[in-house]
């Protein structure tokens, strides 16, 4: 019998090195240490059955902020770029809607004090007249042709490529593991389903955003939804945790954010009837990115960065924590 | 050789003969007809690999109205019922409520005429009263206890069990061929996720309703969303397009309702670049259930029915196509 006592330790070191070989770095593009293990844990621990933290896969829930957080946000968020690159090519269209608009003269002559001034009007018309008085076929086709044929001033690269490759990992493990995936942004809903499935394959009935108000028309045979330039929801701060029970009905089991402005619903995910993770990503690297925290107006993060110690949220430190930021930049 | 082909034929007609039996009715409720099959050779069309109609599984979005179509809403929208119970409850606990709020008082008296008295004053005291005011989980608590105690007054059933054997078989079918279902419902969102999951398989995030303004509240270490009584969404009429297109972002390729509330999410799904399936329901059956269309307050179906034949949608026939209307009535 020994040699088949044998043979079996054999079988059994092979299969211990095969199991080991065969579950790859679901996170290669984070660098080990408690950051990525505190993320890893609390995964393991919501999905191993018979856990005490078991979680059942209808409940795994992980809402993610948008601007900063899946990509990046500076110098200006990008939505508001194409807001003004709109509007100059409306201007360059018709030259005479300078003249009824302060707002789109700015633009044009890319005067952003001019816009900034009195409490941003002349960005408010941009917005404006850039976002509504189409349908949302019409709004997505012009959005999908911006990002086909814009490019960032700082990389060079287009805006939707401009995504953050450890996130995008981080999605596909939640997603491996019985997650839904939400993206709770402060952008337009309308805006950022245009790209997220294709760059985070989230699908467009998984992203809650802001949103102005719409209208139904038919016409004969033909129907759509027309954009109306009137505030209906602004998903910030408050706003998170009110569309996350608005449009999901759970509460989040993992909420991702960057900013004071996801500051509610990482409170909304981690003070529930059972354990939650709270990820807040800090932007520390100026090198491959930006550095930018409390003295910041785009990606502001103050309260959020003090209150993580008390509520035990995980902070990423960007330039620490990622081995690769996008991923244009990979070896 | 013979004897060879002789078996084949044989094992053919055995192997078409176990097919047959192997594909069973999806649809045993629904009485064979012109109304099941114009359903199902739509479904076999949009699902074919190969078919000209064929549509990817990513857009195959069933929505569905739920008062009157998914279950039952005479002789009154069951939600009123549990708003009426709830003030009547109200007053019993604090009966200076009445004397502050003539419509707790009205319902506590069960004076219907004075409910709906002056624009139906009295009733919005009372949906207010019994719907805001309180935490999101709480509401849904108190919906929870009355289904678990409130009988209908005609059937003698639990509200929660006035649901349509035919309309399960139909959700079941279109999820067993890729479609996500979706409720699209001029009801309460908060109330309908209370039920859906359990008496559909429709889980939260796949309720779209009409809604009131909520708050969030951080009390130390817990916090929820607290109702507030004002109207934010009637998802009703114009409202159902624009509410699809605010949570789902995708056109349907079937919607069934069964009233003039309907008319314009049927439109919406059959006028868009492909075919689409309306499919209305007519309340034709006094005996198992109601009969009631243009003249009727509750379901008013009447612009709906006269558009149905121009657009070519499915109208159901509910004494001619279902064989069991309740899942208490199954044989």
């Amino acid at each position: 019998m020994l040699s088949r006592a044998l043979s079996l330790a054999a079988f059994a070191a092979f299969t211990a090195f095969g199991l080991q070989v065969a579950k790859a770095d679901p996170l290669p593009s984070w660098n080990n240490g408690p950051t990525k293990d505190a993320i890893v844990e609390f995964v393991e621990a919501v999905t191993t059955p018979g856990s005490d933290s078991y979680v059942d896969p209808a409940e795994r829930i992980a809402t993610f902020d948008n601007d900063g957080n899946l990509w990046a946000e500076q110098p200006v968020y990008f939505q508001i770029t194409y807001a003004i690159d709109t509007a100059k090519k409306m201007v360059a269209a018709d030259p005479s809607l300078a003249e009824k608009s302060p707002g789109l003269k700015a633009a044009a002559e890319g005067d952003i004090e001019a816009l900034l001034a009195d409490g941003h009007k002349g960005l408010l018309e941009v917005m404006a007249a850039s976002h509504a008085g189409m349908s949302t076929s019409a709004f997505k086709q012009s959005v999908a042709d911006w990002f086909a044929t814009s490019k960032h001033p700082k990389t060079g690269q287009r805006y939707d490529h401009m995504i953050y490759q450890p996130m995008l990992e981080l999605l596909a493990y939640l997603r491996e593991n019985g997650f839904k995936t939400y993206i709770v942004s402060g952008g337009g809903i309308d805006f950022i389903r245009v790209f997220a499935e294709q760059a985070y394959g989230i699908p467009p009935e998984q992203v809650v955003g802001s949103s102005i108000k719409a209208e139904f028309k038919l016409d004969g045979d033909t129907s759509d939804t027309i954009k109306v330039a009137e505030l209906f929801f602004y998903d910030d701060k408050d706003g998170k945790p009110v569309a996350i029970n608005h449009h999901i009905g759970r509460r989040p089991l993992i909420a991702s954010g960057n900013s004071d402005g996801d500051l509610q619903m990482l409170q909304y995910a981690t003070t529930g009837d059972r354990p939650g993770l709270g990820i807040l990503l800090h932007h520390t690297d100026a090198g491959r990115e930006w550095a930018y925290d409390r003295d910041s107006k785009i990606g502001h993060l103050d309260k959020a960065l003090d209150e993580a110690g008390q509520r035990g949220w995980v902070v990423v430190d960007m330039k620490e924590d990622w081995a690769t930021v996008f991923p244009f930049d990979l070896p």
